[in-house]
């Protein structure tokens, strides 16, 4: 999802009167990023509190390139990170994740070797179909085992664009919240649903309900669900007593846009790039008695503050043997604070770009390759901006692009090098990303290497579905990362 | 001001607290649009509530050319339109107009010659300083005659961007308010500021306020300004009879970004072209007690509708013996219906676009010349759709592009001409068009021709001032519009 793509963000048609309602009821974040411009290395922070530079999830098979968790990674979540369903447990939580987990499919990387206590979804996006021959269709799992496979026991119809996914993963989240709340447990539920991904779907009573489209039909579903999942906590009488955030892993694919692309509002480019298209993000914080009603806050946050803030609401620190980047946004999001903290836009191994207050500094500018581009791939449909949404990586590391957030949210208009105004802010942000360079001690890449043989071929509970298949001859390999 | 300018609206720094507050207590118009994407005609549409091309408003002497009037213009309203404060006058109504008159300034032009029963303001844009020898400096009027010179007795520092313009306006317009409260009289006001056109300016109080540089200062002045007026409506006990309506009479000027231009949001370029961030404007109406509190519509609106509607408000009928483009809005505002109607977009003597529903046919395309492009004026910063913002003037009358602005509303990408869908709603969206040119008997064009001689030398009440300039030789020209 995009920043632009809520109501209360100012998406044109206004379709997201729940997510509105929580906004209203709760707390808007207007300058909230995630850690990443892709899916799994954002996940990967979320859950670490740690940029991916750090926790592993990124590459060196290329500079600055943008990787993920296909099917065929080796790679996935290092058994030395700690991830926060892992702390939680300390406190007595019990942790459940529903839908997408992406921090590595193969055994060691299950979500319930990493602190779950529940898991109901997919280790992998619901690319497909496939033929199960080249390419195995994506599990899905309930805890330990598989329960059937996307396309065959979990039907998602790519011509009308129908599938009930995202209302099973409503329910399985509203019964878990019931069963909870019936055991008087403390619960961390992690809805990771798959939509808005591409290939875009909604279920029949959402289809051909909104003027945007099927990908306008799937931001209502989640909506809707959204508005569900707050009215059961306020049925139950735990609404006062549960902290919700919702927000997204990247900013809208405009690669997929018209059909199935969202948006980023007034923001330059989207998913895959440092620009702020694909990284700045909705964000709304609700706990209804405790965070003011219809705040707005201009907090710089971060997907891996809400590591750090979790950790906080359930009276646990953070660890202390490791670098954390996620900051506690209770003083922001309760007291109205303002912490000053910089923002670091990280593509793969390159630091692309940092924001500290309204200023933003571009180190390296990239959109894609020219090659890419011809092709048809673009990551900034209709906007070019000369000298920033550059086909060729561009360094600015002796003299980074800088703009203005307030006067310039599109990113259009750098600022002259020779202006005071240049001087003053890069001497303050160059201060900050030689400390944060100097001290940056990055993890073992773990999406360097792809095989074959790694695919979801048998995962564990095929033999009861008669759902095993063959993996062919290990054939490890660098993985390719184009963008 | 453009679409994207209010927090209501989406901008990422939500300043306007007075406006957003002012829609949560009335309604929002998302897909409300201006007559025309440049100044004068706008006003004389809203007038008016006919499309320029109808009332004059445009000119002949180059094709699809924006215009408006500067001081040497010769033309202006004629006096063959009625206008609103004429109509309403039949209805017991006390009219004044505080701010930019726009629709001529000789004597024959002058508001209280047509309707309006006091006046303080300019007749032209708040350029310069001049030298009052090749140029005299734009005056300023209460009623007949002028009081004083911009930036002689009315003071603009560019250099700072201070003027209490805004101020001067508002404390008018609450001294006129109050002055009809206390005399009981029903009374239209048409609060027509300066601000936010550049050269853009605000009060010390607001200077530096904003995240969005002066512009934004000049935003928040307004959104205070609203705020008072409302206020005081409140105080007065008269909200819920007086019918406030807050929109702009073009899209956000991105020639002046980032220091003087604002935001259009998702939408494309800015004014003075026909696209929509040329034309669709924030909009909100406010009628305590009668309109639904927090109301969204999706109503097609135009500026000219605010005259047919302010006529249904005071029990009137628009005139019968011309074609009125305008309609009552108040079904929509009131009932929540949805009105069926096209939104035409012109540019001087052609008709560049047409909405019908969310499909939006461009018959011509332009942003402006390469000459004037490369002169580095460039309506559509960072924002090229290849085919669309051209740089000629494009005919696509046999094969409009179309767009759908649900799926679609940064008009980045024409729909298939071989697609069932084009195929389907070009049919219905010709036959509209049809209609309107069959139809369509333009008036006499007003803004063709320019003469110093005509220029603000010697206003009325000049002399008392000691203000009256000497006028250079009578050498009427036709005047040259490059965009």
């Amino acid at each position: 999802m995009g920043w632009g793509d809520l109501g209360a963000f100012g998406e044109p048609s206004k379709e997201t009167p729940n997510l509105d309602q929580m906004a209203s009821e709760g707390m808007l974040f207007l300058d909230f990023y995630t850690a990443n411009p892709l899916c799994s290395p954002s996940r990967a922070a979320l859950m670490t509190g740690r940029l991916p530079i750090r926790n592993g999830f990124y590459t060196t098979n290329a500079h600055a390139r943008n990787a993920y968790t296909p099917q065929d990674i080796v790679g996935g979540i290092p058994d030395s990170e700690l991830l926060l369903p892992e702390l939680l447990k300390k406190a007595g939580y019990i942790n459940k994740i529903i839908g997408k987990w992406h921090l590595g499919h193969r055994p060691q990387f299950h979500p319930l070797k990493h602190g779950f206590d529940e898991w109901f979804g997919s280790p992998n996006c619901h690319f497909g179909p496939f033929d199960n021959r080249a390419l195995p269709n994506i599990p899905v799992y309930r805890d330990w085992e598989m329960i059937g496979r996307y396309y065959e026991d979990f039907k998602i119809d790519l011509k009308t664009g129908e599938a009930n996914l995202t209302q099973i993963y409503l329910q399985e989240a509203l019964d878990f919240i019931s069963k909870q709340q019936a055991s008087q447990q403390p619960f961390f539920l992690y809805w990771a649903i798959d939509a808005t991904h591409a290939p875009v779907y909604a279920s029949k009573h959402f289809l051909g309900t909104s003027q945007r489209g099927l990908y306008g039909d799937a931001v209502r579903e989640i909506d809707d669900s959204v508005g569900k999942i707050l009215k059961h906590l306020k049925k139950l009488g735990i609404s006062e007593n549960t902290f919700v955030f919702f927000t997204s892993d990247n900013g809208a694919a405009l690669i997929s846009a018209p059909k199935q692309g969202g948006s980023n509002g007034p923001f330059l480019c989207g998913k895959q790039t440092t620009f702020e298209g694909g990284m700045r993000e909705p964000a709304i914080a609700w706990w209804p008695g405790h965070i003011p009603a219809g705040g707005v806050s201009h907090q710089l946050g971060n997907l891996m503050d809400l590591f750090t803030t979790s950790l906080s609401l359930a009276g646990l620190q953070p660890p202390s043997d490791r670098q954390i980047d996620g900051i506690d946004l209770l003083p922001a999001i309760l007291q109205g604070k303002l912490i000053d903290r910089p923002i670091f836009y990280y593509r793969g191994d390159e630091m692309m770009a940092v924001r500290v207050g309204l200023y933003k500094a571009h180190y390296w500018t990239w959109s894609n390759s020219w090659e890419e581009y011809s092709k048809g791939i673009n990551f900034c449909p209709g906007q070019n901006v000369s000298g920033v949404t550059t086909h060729t990586q561009e360094e600015h590391t002796t003299l980074p692009l800088l703009f203005h957030l307030g006067r310039d949210p599109g990113e259009k208009y750098p600022l002259s090098f020779a202006s005071d105004e240049y001087q003053r802010v890069m001497q303050q942000i160059s201060f900050i990303v030689q400390q944060h360079k100097a001290t940056m001690v990055p993890g073992v890449p773990q999406l360097n290497v792809c095989d074959k043989a790694v695919m979801n071929w048998s995962p564990p509970g095929c033999e009861k579905l008669g759902k095993c298949l063959t993996p062919p001859k290990s054939d490890p390999k660098k993985c390719f990362w184009p963008h």
